[in-house]
Parts: structure tokens; C-alpha cells; sequence
């Protein structure tokens, strides 16, 4: 089952917010509809919002009078993953020729999507197994498998394709906290895998590095700055500084659409804030005194010199 | 009113598992009531710690024919903090002396420990004072308020006499999974006093200080090695990474209690794990699918190097 899909007129989305309890799919036959499941990340992942973006255009230029607009309400859905502003913009350049074209256009990015996950997929774990002897631990942030893409995954992806090969060990995922994408997402992937797996808090994750657990960090991304700064989901920067400090590597598995030349390092990324509720309340149950006001970062950046390698569909840059 | 204190021939403590929703004190008049309050966090934090085992002393002398075993479950009730150990082995000094005796010392260990506080919260007030114009903007961790202590706070107290004089700004805190307390203590605290604040997921305290939304770094501490690395709630090892990355004070405010001079590093000290429950549940709900195993550490080590200066109420050690 793909995270996301196209059906003739509409598109298909398991609903994360639901899992790991249940596997719920919801049609999308509104951008209106898709909108809100960008914002409530019942959609969401770096690849799968540039398949979302993409997909989005098709339907707004099926289901709108103004598509261009619908298209522009899409692209400000979230900040800052740049794939989902890529995947409009690459269907929006093909509207002129006609919606067949833009339809096409839209099922090329899903298509594309799981093949270039493979590909980089491999050549992360080709990289891995070149340098670390044996099986391979390694740790996770959030979730950047096959749920966060349309198929197979990025840095999960990485993990997969180790696994294929009987190099990898043992998963420590972080749980990711406001939302807890990993307790949620990322443990039901590996154990659908049957890949062993740890949760730890997310504070803990630096713990798990200095004491020698694991052998490399890998991580996907949101963007990718011009000079290699980093731009994930809260709480990857503390992973990268404490990789650092352990002496292992760091690598980050992104398709080449999360590059953004167009920004010249991390200082000009825009970083989502959301809601204070997200911190304070706990499944609608307050967590904290009343009146407690938050901060609630979706993401950090971790500066170009803490990551090892960044790997893509194309290329491994090492820094 | 104190977290923990002594009444004629038991123990009264403000039981930390029922805040911020209700503040509820308990009796506690034997040892096993005693133990099973200390591991399940009722009352926590180091320098409390020390006081519940010099009373839990007493409390044995009173109430049971073999105070000395006694002694000897109240001191493994927890592992971590070396202040337990600490205060029951003051009072167990005493014992040969006479009931009354071994009373008289608990009681004493108790109310240093609100003048302890004092001194080094002043101490830590003018060292950052000096170093830091204007009012000062400061992160924790967890809680080393006065709930951690019988009344003041060490890495809080600091914080609360820097207040006292008009110089502090705003204060952050990290929420501190898995058990909350900063999110559920810390700030209820900080609302006490009237001190501007705001809470973060643990995995954004890097990011508000890679931000420069802070100054300084202040923690308290489980023990302090010989060395000087530093054993603290799980989480602040990663915020002594960023605040070295960042150039920025990192400050451990404890008793002298704390410094464990039998302890060479570290590497020596045995970090608490706690139940797998309270990572992958909340509240009693499963967070993650069923099956998940987690590993919970209580603590973690920050290496000496980190930390920029640790206050006692005797002395300032800079690395």
C-alpha cells in the first residue's frame, strides 16, 4: 500500500495521525481537503509533500475554476519543506499545455518518487557498508521511512536496504516528540520490516551515541541549504552534535528535490512554528499548568559541518 | 510550606506525582512507605533526596527493630543520585549515639539544606551576574527548584535570586521526558515566583540556544564525579553540547553533597534505568504499537569539559 496515490480524479492518503492504532485511508477530492491534511500531517514527510504538492495541482486543475491560485494556497500549506513548493512548481510549469499534461505531470512525480527513494536508498547503504565492518546499529530521528515518502523510504529507506542485505543490527529511534512521529510511524515500520528495534525519548538519543550503542546516525530531511546546512525535524541537531563528539557518522538520506540552491545556508529558512497546544496537551490533556505558553519549533538545522555525508538519488556529498 | 519535612515522628512530603493538577501532602510513617515514595518520584530531585534518607534514618529508628538494614533499602531505593546515599549515611553515623541523637541529626541535614540552597543560589546569582549585563535570559532542565529541595532550588534558587535582583529575563524549559516535571513542575514554580517563561519539547532546548534566545545554561546535578563530569536528568548532555557549540555558559548549581570525590569519572557511575511503561505509555495509553520495546535511562553524563562552572554552596569549580 502506497502512503499516497492517485485514483483517476482524487487522491488516496493513509492518514498518519491515526496510527500505529489504526490504518485509515481518506480520499481527497477537494484542495481544500488536501490542505487541511498537510497542516494536521495526516500527509506528511519531506518526498510525500512534493508528491502531495504535485498531486495537488492535478486535482486543483480537475476540481477548481482558478487552479493557479488553489495551487498557491497548496504551496503555503507548511513552510518549510521545499519538496512541497517543488512539486507544485513542477506541475503548475506543465498547466499551459493542458490538464492531461498537468495529470501526467503529477503521477511522473508519485512514479519517480519510489525509484529515486530506491536508488538513494542503496547508495546510503552502499555507503554505510563500505565503512562500517559487520552488522550496523544505527540511530533515527522522526520518520523518514515509507510513510513519510510514497514508497520504501529515505533514511528508513537506507536501514531497508541494509536490512535486504543482512548488514543491519539494531534501531534506535527516537519518538519525537510533540507529535511522536517516531513512537508512532517509524517503531510500525521496523517491526513491519522485522527489523529490531529500541524507543528512547528524544533527549536520550545523545545518550545512545555517547555510550557507544550505535554505529552511524541517519536522518532524512525537510531541506537542504546551498552550503550543506540541514534543515529536519526538531531534535536532529542534538543527534549531529553528539555524532560529532562520538566520532560517527552522521548522514542524511534526501531525494535531490530537497536541495535548495536557491538558499544560501540554514539562517534563511523559514521554520515552521505550530501550535502551542501541541506541547502543552497531550492527547486534549493538559500537560501543564494553565496559562503555560510554548514554543513549538517543527525544525532545527544542523549546520553543514556536523553532517558526514548527504546522500541523494544522484550523488554522496561529504562535507 | 517545604517538600519534604519532619512532624514529631514521621515524614511529610508534597507528593510531586499529583502536580501541577493537585498539590497533595502524605504522611509517610514507615520505611517501606518511604521507599516506594522515593521510587516512585514522590518526592525527587538530589538535595530532597538526601534529606528523605537522613529522615528515613530516623524514621527507621523509630519505627523498626533493625534501623541498620532499614537504612540499607532506603539507600538502594535509588541509584543514581549519590545524595541519598549521603544523607542516610550521616544520620547512621549518629545512631550508636541514640535515637534521639540520629533524630536530631535528620533534622539538622534538613534545615542546612534550606541554607545550603541559599548560599549557592546567591553564588550562582553573582557569578552569572558578573559575566552576563542585563537581565539575563536562562534554560533548564527537569527541576532543580525549591520541589527538588526542602525549599529554595539550586539551579532554580539561582534563577529565583537573580530574580530577587531585578536582573533575570526570561526563562525556558524543557518539558523533560519521560516524566514531565519540567513541563509539570518548573513551570508551575517559575508561575510561583512570577518569572517569565516558556516551555519546549527537550529536543528544542539546542535549538533555542543555537537561536541565541539565552545567555546561559543552569542545571542542577544527580552527582558530580571527581573529575567534574557531571551526572543529570537524561537530556542535559545534549544542552551542554549546544551551549559549547553556541559559546555560552553552562552552569551546574548543586550542594556539596553532590560532588562524589569516591567516584573518579563519569564512566563510573551507575546511571538508573528506569521501566520500559513509562516511555511507550502515557498516561496509561500506548504511545507506540504494542510490542515496542524501549530504553529508558534516567540520566546521563555531561563530561567535564562542557560544563563551564559548577556552584556549590562552598566554592566555585571552573573547568
Amino acid at each position: 500500500m502506497r502512503t499516497i496515490d492517485w485514483q483517476s480524479d482524487h487522491i488516496v492518503i493513509i492518514d498518519q495521525t491515526r496510527l500505529p492504532h489504526e490504518i485509515v485511508t481518506r480520499e481527497l477530492r477537494t484542495v481544500p481537503e488536501l490542505v487541511t491534511a498537510i497542516r494536521s500531517l495526516a500527509v506528511r514527510g519531506a518526498p510525500a509533500l512534493g508528491v502531495a504538492g504535485a498531486l495537488g495541482v492535478a486535482l486543483a486543475a480537475l476540481s477548481t475554476a482558478d487552479p493557479v491560485a488553489a495551487a498557491a494556497e497548496i504551496r503555503a500549506a507548511r513552510p518549510t519543506a521545499v519538496n512541497l513548493a517543488w512539486g507544485v512548481d513542477r506541475v503548475l510549469a506543465k498547466l499551459p499545455l493542458g490538464i492531461p499534461e498537468a495529470v501526467v505531470e503529477a503521477i511522473t512525480v508519485l512514479e519517480d518518487d519510489v525509484r529515486l527513494n530506491r536508488t538513494l536508498a542503496e547508495r546510503g547503504a552502499d555507503w554505510l557498508a563500505a565503512r562500517v565492518p559487520g552488522r550496523i546499529n544505527a540511530h533515527t530521528h522522526c520518520n523518514a521511512g515509507a510513510l513519510a515518502c510514497v514508497e520504501w523510504g529515505t533514511a528508513l529507506g537506507v536501514l531497508r536496504s541494509l536490512h535486504e542485505r543482512g548488514r543491519l543490527g539494531h534501531v534506535y529511534a527516537d519518538e519525537t516528540r510533540p507529535l511522536l512521529q517516531g513512537a508512532r510511524i517509524t517503531t510500525w515500520e521496523l517491526a513491519e520490516m522485522g527489523i529490531e528495534h529500541t524507543l528512547v525519548v528524544d533527549s536520550a538519543g545523545p545518550s545512545v551515541i555517547a555510550n557507544g550503542l550505535v554505529h552511524a546516525v541517519v536522518v532524512g530531511a525537510d531541506r537542504i541549504a546551498a552550503n550543506g546546512d540541514v534543515v529536519n525535524k526538531i531534535g536532529t541537531y542534538p543527534l549531529a552534535l553528539a555524532a560529532a563528539r562520538a566520532g560517527i557518522p552522521f548522514i542524511v538520506a534526501a531525494p535531490e528535490s530537497t536541495v535548495d540552491e536557491a538558499t544560501p545556508d540554514g539562517s534563511a529558512i523559514q521554520i515552521e512554528v505550530r501550535s502551542e497546544e501541541e506541547v502543552i496537551e497531550f492527547g486534549g490533556v493538559p500537560i501543564a499548568p494553565e496559562g503555560t505558553r510554548a514554543l513549538n519549533y517543527a525544525f532545527d538545522v544542523t549546520p553543514a559541518d556536523l553532517v558526514t555525508a548527504i546522500v541523494t538519488e544522484e550523488r554522496v556529498i561529504e562535507q
